[in-house]
Parts: structure tokens; sequence; C-alpha cells
């Protein structure tokens, strides 16, 4: 195997030091740069002050061919990394017109106009090249010193990804020529990653050596991931669909998307192919699944409302749910979700309604129908059903794990019912 | 001023690194370590081999008073810190009786029982002192070398916490005696922060030099920071006090909250003391806002539900907006608000009924109502009214700022009608 290229990433600012924000940066570089073949051995977080950026420069160049910085590129005083690079790199600064040019016409298109602080962000290294921020005035910075590659970008998150997407991840392909490296997403909901590597062992024991395999759980998910290493996109395109073919049928049942897609864009194209539209009735998700629905756009091709029936007395008024059942058996029950889920078909208009009722906690709980207890119901012209799920202990789990149990089980009855 | 107590964080693990979790921890100790007198001056994040994570060790104790690290203490072989710790001190490891018969009794409570890979659990380096975990199997551990002070957290965020905040945060204050630092926090919605500064600069430019002010914004809101340093928790408070209530006339109309307090338990608090109940008729929020009434605790004793009226049969159909007025000037406009207000309020029989409709995005907008128009509607039995807003471009940022505003017009009602 070649030689592996080493990454470090130096994120600068006070306000990481403080832990006032997230360094959500770094996180998203270590990933964006492993899933492109590139070896991130280190990460460093230091503060606005010159000293502690110069020996982070030092001792990054020590252990990595390539160290990218984040942050302190702003036009106040705080912002002394550009200024702590050029000392680092013994070079002065100068204006480069086009990044000049490029501010005069992102302040133009934003009403406003260049003045003498803004302008300092035109200035550079003069070892450095433009590395092109389109959509902020801080420029991005390459520099190549002592066989190391720096490069340098603003703390914005969005300004920094569309650099280093669009031009640092580029130049540094084409400088390095990493392995090619290809992933496969296959999302599950329901099974624990335990008994998943069970069931997947006779196939992952035959993965060739190449292909690696990772489990990435989340509290109410398994993904797992696929990664191949090679010389061909292709064939290894190729190699891993054939894995991921060969994988599905041990646990197809528990598998709601490939990918990148999350469960709601699953049920999206699903409703969208067949032309059909969606209600929900929801007690104990508050909103969650509509919320969960409605947040990517396009929602209205084929969610058409809900009911967030809260109270009893809602699931009687706006969902039909008669008082008897709610005396009987109450509001958590079979019952219940069956003709909340009946209800908001025939209240919306819809030609498929989801209901959920369920104990979220931390109250409400009983010795029938403990914290967890969830019932979710699925009403068509064809029929309603509901079915009961034990979920956990805690509130804001419940609410995720019924949201996605619910979405789950519509896309189960469309596949069941082509 | 007193010498800095100065602390470095290292985390360790190859997922931070590869990106594949968010260093959460890291973040979690910044702002706890700040809010407590210490000065964080560095964090570095190192995979797991022996090498990084000794040379990481050596370099943090040339910086700081205080070396703090989390990650890697599990029982798998992946897990090398404390090993590296032992001889990184050039000491052996011995089996500690009471953290083994601890594990015993934790692995019994989930029908579990002690195997030699678990009991590995148990060793310590000689030279350390054990922090309870008190929730899981892997000790925290406290050094003393060459007058720096060395803690060991496992990284499960939960673990990790409690062991902090139950065990090492207070042997910290009793060895090093930081200075009481109290913060005040003052919630604002609706005015950029540079606007903020202008309205509040007499106030700010008479704080005491022991007092300090930051704005914390977040994309939807901004929020002021109050930090107090001195000897005296008391007196702190006590002046705190007294700067909030000079700030607040400068901004009151848009101080939503103070302390930790989130929009929704102002909302919370106000109806529960008059005895309200709220409902909700969404549109372009999508059930944002009945979720975030609802993802905490409680809400049922004033939130009774709420109509997610996506598309306009919905808004007809259950909140009785007339097609009139649809065809006229559309749903998304003051009087649609108003009619989804008025309908909610009745159909879902409450004393207050928000409504929200908008044009969130991407697609949707025209010359006369852009993306990022929003109506917000509020209606109880003495009187229904809409206010037009003009938010932003993005879809989610639109529909946390309109769900915001919602909420933050329904605070402003409830003090001008008490």
């Amino acid at each position: 195997m070649a030689e592996k290229i080493t990454v470090e990433i130096i994120s600068i600012g006070d306000e990481i030091l403080y832990g006032q924000i997230l360094d959500t940066n770094s996180q998203w570089l270590g990933e964006t740069l492993t899933s492109a073949g590139f070896h991130v051995v280190h990460r460093t977080s230091v503060g606005d002050t010159s000293q502690a950026i110069a020996n982070a420069l030092k001792a990054a160049q020590s252990r990595a061919n390539i160290i990218l910085t984040t942050g302190g590129l702003g036009p106040t005083k705080d912002d002394i990394t550009k200024k702590t690079i050029a000392s680092y790199f013994n070079v002065d600064m100068q204006m480069v017109p086009e990044v000049l040019e490029h501010i005069r016409g992102l302040l133009a298109s934003r009403g406003r106009t260049l003045n003498d602080l803004i302008s300092q962000q035109a200035l550079m290294p003069t070892n450095g090249r433009v590395m092109h921020n389109r959509t902020g005035t801080a420029p991005g910075m390459w520099f190549e010193h002592e066989g190391h590659v720096f490069a340098s970008m603003p703390g914005v998150p969005s300004e920094m990804k569309t650099i280093f997407a669009e031009e640092i991840l580029p130049a540094l392909k084409q400088k390095f020529k990493p392995p090619v490296i290809i992933h496969s997403k296959i999302k599950t909901l329901g099974v624990p990653e335990s008994v998943l590597a069970n069931m997947i062992e006779p196939w992952e024991d035959a993965l060739p050596s190449h292909i690696k395999l990772a489990y990435l759980p989340s509290e109410e998910r398994v993904m797992l991931r696929l990664t191949g290493t090679g010389q061909s996109k292709e064939a290894l395109e190729k190699e891993l669909a054939e894995q991921v073919a060969l994988l599905t049928p041990y646990i197809e049942p528990h598998i709601f998307a490939y990918g990148e897609d999350d469960m709601e864009d699953v049920v999206a194209r699903m409703l969208k192919e067949r032309g059909l539209t969606l209600g929900v009735a929801e007690s104990c998700t508050g909103g969650m699944i509509s919320h969960v629905l409605t947040r990517k756009a396009g929602a209205s091709d084929y969610f058409k409302g809900g009911v967030i029936a809260y109270s009893n007395a809602v699931k009687t008024s706006a969902l039909g749910v008669k008082n008897d059942v709610l005396d009987r058996v109450g509001a958590v029950s079979e019952e219940s979700a069956h003709d909340m889920a009946l209800g908001a078909r025939l209240a919306l208009g819809v030609d498929i309604a989801l209901s959920v009722t369920g104990v979220a906690g931390p109250d409400g709980g009983s010795d029938a129908k403990p914290v967890g207890t969830v019932f979710i119901g699925l009403s068509t012209a064809q029929g309603t059903f509901a079915r009961k799920f034990s979920f956990a202990k805690v509130r804001r789990l419940n609410m995720v794990l019924a949201t996605q149990n619910a979405l789950f089980m519509l896309i189960k009855h469309l596949k069941d019912n082509k």
C-alpha cells in the first residue's frame, strides 16, 4: 500500500476553547478528507494569539504533509491568523486586486460599500495563492513551504465548506493523488448493532480485504458503511454494488434506505412515484412527524396536513375517536391509534394517514403502559391497522423512535402493496 | 489579577479524527471549565496510537497546569489510553478492588456477570487516584506529576460528564482555588448584534472592569452574557442582578428570556400561571411550533393540539378559512393568518391560538410575496389579529424564525394583557 497522505486540522478561536461553539468544521473536514483518501492524524484548537497559532503551525509541520487552518480571518483586530501566517513564512502582505474586486461586488449586492476595514480582507501573504471564497469576503489561501501544503480558510462553516469543496480539495487531489475511496451506506432501524453483526457474519467474513465494513450506530438507528479502496472508481463502484446486493437478503426487513437518503426522502419518493397523499395524527410525537416530513423542500407535493391531538378532547373533536374507546382502553391503545389514523384520513382527505399515540415520558407511565409504550396506526381506503411498540425511557428518544418507526411502517406498507 | 489556571483538553480516538463523531466532550469541558474560572488554552485530538497519545501528553504538560483526557478507556484492544498513561508516568498497573466491586455490581444490575475482559477496567496505574464512575465501568483517574494535574475520563459523554461534575471539578476547585465566576444571560429576538450594541452602548461603557459582556449570536437570536469575576459569590450575584436591571430598559421589547430559559419555557410558565390553554395552526412551519412546545415534558398542561394545514384544502376544511379569502388574497396573507388563528381556537377549543402561514422556500416565492414572507396570527376570545414578517432566504431558517417569532408574539400578548 502506498504511503499515507497525512493531514492536520487546526481550528483557531477563543470561542472554540471556551466551548461557546462546537467545532463542527474540524468534524466536517475530517469526514470529507477521510472519504477522499487522506489520513487525518491530528487536530488542534488554539486561541486568538500569534504565539499559539505559530506554535501550532510548527508542530503540525512536524506531523503532517498537509496543514489546514480554519478561523481568525475576519476583518476585526481579534482575527490575526493571516498576519501570523505571513510572519511564520517570513513574507510580507500584499493587496490582491481580484479579491478586492470580488469583495466590492459582494458588498454591492448587499447594498453596502467598501471601507478600509473590509478592504484589508484582500491583503494576502506574498507566497499565497487565492482559494476563491465565492460566498464571503475572506479569501481562502494556499501555501507551499518546505515540502508541506498549508491551506487557510475562514471559520464561518458555509464559507469554509464552499472553499474547501470547490478549491482546496481539488487542488489537494491533483497534487497528492490519493487512492480512490468509495463508500456505500445501508441504513437500518430496529435492530441493535450486535444483533445485526450476528445476522450478517457469513457475508462480512467473506468481504475482500480492500472493502471494509463499519457499524455507525446513532441512538435510533444503525448505519452500515462499506468503504472500498483501490485505483479505479468504476471497478470499485461495481464491486460495492455487488456487495450491497449480497448483504441485503440477510437484513432486508430492517433496511429503510441506501446512500444519503433519510427516512423522509424514501417516503417522499415512494409517495410521489405513486401520486399518493399523506396526512398524520400525532399525539405523543407532538408534531415531530409533520416537522420531519416538511423540513425538506417539496413536501407539499404529497403531505397535505396533520392533526396534533395532544389532548383527548382534540382526539374526539378533530379525529372522531369515540369517548367510549378513550374511557374503556384509554388514549394510548391499539383502538385509539386505529381510530386516529382512520379519522385523520377522512378529516384531511388524504390517501394514507399515519397515527401515533403513546407515553413519551417522563410522566404518565403505568405498570400496564410504561413510558415508551407507543401505538402506531396506518389507514388507507383498503383498511386500517395499528401496532404496539415498546421504545425507551427517555422522552426525546421516544419521540424520535416513534417518528422513525411510523415512517418505516409507511415505507413497508407501500412496498408490500404495490 | 491572579495567575491564570491553564487547562489543556485532549480527546482520544480515530473516530474523532475521521469525523465520524462530533467532539462534544471538548466543547462541554471548555464551557464548564470556563464557567468555573479555569482558562482553557489548547485542545488536541489524537488517534488510538501510544506514540500520538504520549506526544500529546508531553506537549500539553509544557503548556498547561491541568491536562484532561477523554476517550480510549474501553475494554477492547483499541483502547490504549490507560497503558499509555502508565508508561508515560513510568509506573505499573494494579487491580483496584473497590473498582472491581463497582463493576461487578453494575453488571449484575444489568443481568450480566464479570469476565476477564471487563475485569481489566479495574486496573489502574499505581500513581492514580480513582475518580468514581457512577454510571459506567471505566473509572476516571487523577494523577499528580511534576507539578501538573492529569485527569483521564472515558469518552462516553454521559459518563464523562458525571465523573467530571461529581469528582474531578470539585477536586480541581479545591486544589487550584479559581476565582468565583458568575454568568447572567439575556436572550433577545429580532435585532441584529450590531444594532443591539448601539442601543446598549451607554450601559456597556459604564460596566465595571470585573464584569464582561459577550454577544453570543446564533442564526435566529442574540444572547447577551454577563460574566462577573471576583471573590464572593453573593456579592457578584447581587451586582449582576443590578446590571441586568440597568440593561433591561434599553432593549426590553426585544428580550424574551433570562438565564437558562428557552422561548418555550417562558410560554409554558406564563400559560400555566394563568391557567390558559393553547393551540396552533401551522402551514409553512409544518409542525415545528408544536414540536418545540412538546419536546419538553409537561406541555400537556397547556398545549391541547394543533392543525398542520399544509394544503389549502385542510385550511378550509379543518380551520374554516374561506375559499373567498384563498382566491382573493391567497393562503399567504394577513386575512388567511387571521382566519387560521380564529379557526384553530374554535376547532381546538382553546383559550389562545397561534397561526403561521408563509413562503418558507426555496420555491413558491413571487415578487409580491418573496421567500421569507410570513404572516403570524393570534386569536383569543377578546379578538384576533395577524402581522406580517419578512425573514430569510433559507427554508430551515424561515421555519425557525417563524416559530420563534410566533411564540414571542404570544409572550408579548400575555405581557400586555395581564
